[in-house]
């Protein structure tokens, strides 16, 4: 049993979702020694989420944006968590929609998605930062 | 500590929602022998989705399907990725909504559900085909 | 290789969001032998859910409570699911858009959370009554 554990901190992004399948690999060489395993990606903040989709044409992504924003508006009259921005408040409730963390299992040394499938960074803030990512990675190496 | 991996095909199904409990499990006699650990479901698509909810009346599955329609329509006049069909780009933000996988504990040999709970292969596509399912378990056998 | 696994009873909580982070922890002492881990959080029911976000300002959680209500509005037409109360199809609803476990990494014996996350139980139902959640931690000790 193998545990490797690390902070990756990715790049700021606009608000949007974003690919980062390359932008995390680049930091987790161990995978290729584990047979047979789980990576857990979970980001620690609250108004920014990972999910996995489309990793080919870029309007999936710009849809998805569209339509998150279409079902969780700025500025509902109910919103009384209005202090830090009219993006607040959405951001929260697109984080608890999407989620804080994947678990994907590892094969052979590699993260054993589908063809179309990649990781993303889905930024909820207008000027969210730099996001940091705690990755868990377990396994068998043989 | 111990692995199991395989990949699950579950049989093409209509747009819905649907009970996969029995059709995974008959694919993972190994369960039995742990007596602690976790049983990781992956779906490599990126257009359908895995969730857990009431096993007992289908309109539950039947209203599920309905809602999310109403949430995520078709035809949204802001979608620019409409070429591989109407049902298309509400299928990725479904699987989006929903997710790609599910963690169960394992306790004595099998799923520790609650008594109402069974698995969802959720099919946002019309004809979604066969969908196929990394299984990953891992656990102690004392 | 470590493996502790137990039961939590929540205490009944009203319908909407609730912080539960140390509610939980205190059922968990265990956690502190382990140098690097996983937490695993899985409640055994259709009608409620398990979160993360904002673990400061209340008002966070109302306005999350205010806006799942409004995504997921009771006595939707085409409901069928109507004979165990108004709010129970769109507590199944909810469950399956937010989810029913939550995997968090473990770092130096703490779960490895960022300063405002809290876990959230989020309570569907108008009288859930006291809720289960099967508790799975695995990991290393040095």
């Amino acid at each position: 049993m193998n545990w490797i554990q690390k902070k990756v901190v990715l790049r700021p992004k606009p608000r949007g979702f974003h690919l980062v399948t390359g932008e995390l690999l680049e930091h987790l060489p161990e995978l290729h020694s584990l047979r047979v395993g789980l990576a857990h990606f979970f980001i620690q903040h609250t108004s920014a989420s990972l999910s996995l989709n489309e990793n080919a044409d870029p309007s999936v992504r710009t849809d998805m944006e569209a339509h998150f924003n279409k079902i969780v508006p700025e500025n509902a009259p109910y919103f009384e968590h209005i202090y830090e921005g009219a993006d607040d408040m959405p951001a929260h409730i697109k984080a608890v929609m999407i989620g804080p963390s994947l678990s994907l299992p590892i094969t052979d040394g590699r993260l054993n998605l589908g063809t179309w499938q990649g990781i993303y960074l889905c930024e909820h803030r207008n000027r969210g930062g730099a996001r940091k990512v705690v990755v868990t990675i377990w396994g068998s190496t043989d």
